[in-house]
């Protein structure tokens, strides 16, 4: 492994009364008693948890900032900032899934800067303060309720950029199994296509060395893929919720990072793809994933050996072409029996996107840390996966 | 599993170049320029790492304490607390292994507080406030340099106690796996056996559905089985030390243990032994565990069936009892092979010892979260274990 500094200072509240813990939790990091709420398109006014919150929250002056849009976008990161400033709030509670937080992180930075919030997803500006923000999770899948990174969209630009700060690390998040027992079954199966596809990028790293890390990671993806198909077919399972709840943030707190960034270059792939197109990040994984193991196990296979035989426990007897092959199918197979879809065809996409495609991956240059792609790679991945 | 709160806010700073951050970090974390040093019984002088150290402090004016034990004794801590108070010292850096680690803790948080020392551990007085302190680790064993627990052991009144509190997680901790080059092979086999026991603890629990903690905890043990010996071979084997190293602090810094306590009953029974008889901590424990499994495996075998699936892959058409007596047998085996004895009469020990330990382990009252230990239980392990 490489040198690594590990540091990871949320607290994480786990459990059915987390959200007990709301009031005394504001209480210990706020140095005030005006509070901002953040949270997404009012789902959590249907189920009854924006009234549970509010009442934890009787203590406290609470502004409101509504509607935080999946993919966050810097303009309503500019409302929430104005609201901050203005009212000199001392604390945040954001109440929803990634892209809340995200957006929250965002608020929290940029409430402290003069300038634009954007100058600082670009690093135009540096991060010296936050405003102080917990949070409450609604949708377990990007991990972010228990780090430091943020994904921002900006359609006056049109970029979707990644930035991140140890001065954005949530206080608390509290987070209860129960609030995903009414998500629609496809959030479901994005967030278990999530979380393991993060499990995946970090797998197949750049390091050499990372026994403990490969074996933790194996652990938690065999255990997803054990849990998953229980929890799209009883929603309400307790059991099946609390363990995909507790793997998608284990999945990207850093802890199973340790020594190495992780490839990454799917992500990216997706992007470009979902950019254009309607698809859900998880649906797009699904497709692109298998593909760029297909493609990348050509050119460094054993990787993808040890994964087969981590992961997939695959016969010894098999060569090492037949194992990798095994897994990556058996992978596909397991995301398709969720319902997710092999082909991006299946979403409309055509020929004639891919080279669209491939010039948004490669705004930054080649990529991917385990196996850099160059441009005739990323377009054979993504005709393979057309 | 159960409602937790985790929550582990150490800069863990890992690999060869690791000590070089020392000066950094001691600033960013001292308000004044003060150090107290602590140590043990000088090897550190004797490898070199001493005059490393102090070079990398000379920004700051250094007081020492040498000579923190193993089984750190409250006597020295008083004479670390009266430094600090006497010379107003703003921050502690402890270069050692678990004992120096586990000494400074309590004089971080006694140096805060008016009465004696000995108050904080037996709980009369409660931390409310703690020096700042970071660790250089020496010895990879106890995983102190990333939790806040401690124990101390008392002369006067002949007790060995633990105690803990958030206020001294350290603050920072730099782990360089070449520092393990020079170990004694004895204390890397110790180290070996301490970190395996921690994981078993764990594993040994309370909650159920634990599958994502059960799948890492495995996972580690695997690894340090299969590089353990590499290391007894060949001590300056880069890699299986860096894998050995993380591996034991992973082991107990609470990540594996997110929502139940663990079992810790085996850890009683040494204590008790170790306190009358010269037995390293480790080698205790490698005696003791297989008993313990053999004995409370018949009472409770379930988790014992899991635990032969999980670590030890046995073959699926074996019986329960099959499985679960292949597992403790090649786990002994494993110990033994490394140079551990499997009796404690090898240590001296005679039937007549037995009912004093089982005294001293009861001192509050029968124990064990996992399977809780009454005097008959404890008594036919000692036996088996004589």
């Amino acid at each position: 492994m490489n040198q690594f500094t590990f540091y990871n200072p949320v607290k994480l509240v786990f459990g059915k009364e987390s959200l007990e813990q709301l009031n005394d939790m504001v209480k210990a990091y706020s140095n005030g008693n005006k509070v901002l709420l953040t949270y997404g398109g009012g789902s959590i006014k249907k189920t009854g948890l924006y009234d549970e919150v509010m009442e934890k929250l009787s203590d406290f002056e609470v502004f409101e900032l509504a509607g935080i849009e999946p993919n966050p976008r810097v303009e309503t990161v500019r409302k929430g900032v104005e609201i901050v400033k203005a009212h000199d709030i001392d604390f945040i509670v954001a109440v929803g899934g990634g892209s809340v937080i995200d957006g929250t992180k965002l608020i929290a930075a940029a409430s402290k800067y003069d300038g634009d919030a954007w100058d600082i997803v670009t690093r135009k500006a540096q991060v010296n303060d936050a405003v102080p923000f917990g949070t409450v999770l609604t949708l377990s899948a990007t991990g972010s309720e228990m780090n430091s990174g943020s994904v921002i969209t900006n359609w006056e630009t049109n970029e979707k950029l990644g930035w991140g700060s140890p001065l954005v690390f949530p206080k608390f998040s509290l987070l209860n199994p129960e609030v995903l027992y009414t998500l629609p079954e496809h959030q479901t199966v994005n967030g278990i296509i999530d979380s393991m596809s993060h499990l995946l990028e970090q797998y197949f790293n750049e390091a050499d060395n990372t026994e403990v890390q490969d074996q933790m990671i194996s652990g938690v993806l065999k255990t997803v893929m054990k849990t998953g198909p229980i929890a799209v077919k009883d929603p309400k399972n307790y059991e099946a919720r609390e363990t995909l709840m507790l793997s998608s943030t284990v999945a990207l707190n850093g802890f199973l990072r340790l020594g190495y960034v992780g490839d990454w270059a799917t992500h990216n792939l997706e992007h470009a793809v979902s950019a254009v197109y309607d698809i859900a990040h998880g649906a797009g994984l699904a497709i692109l994933f298998p593909e760029w193991m297909r493609y990348v196990s050509k050119q460094s296979p054993a990787r993808f050996v040890k994964f087969a035989e981590d992961v997939f426990n695959v016969e010894a007897s098999l060569s090492d072409e037949d194992k990798i092959n095994y897994a990556i199918d058996e992978l596909q197979n397991f995301w398709t029996s969720l319902g997710a879809k092999q082909k991006l065809s299946d979403y409309g996409v055509n020929a004639e996107d891919l080279e669209a495609f491939a010039d948004k991956t490669l705004i930054y240059g080649p990529f991917g840390n385990f196996y850099k792609l160059q441009r005739e790679d990323i377009l054979a991945i993504y005709k393979a996966a057309l």
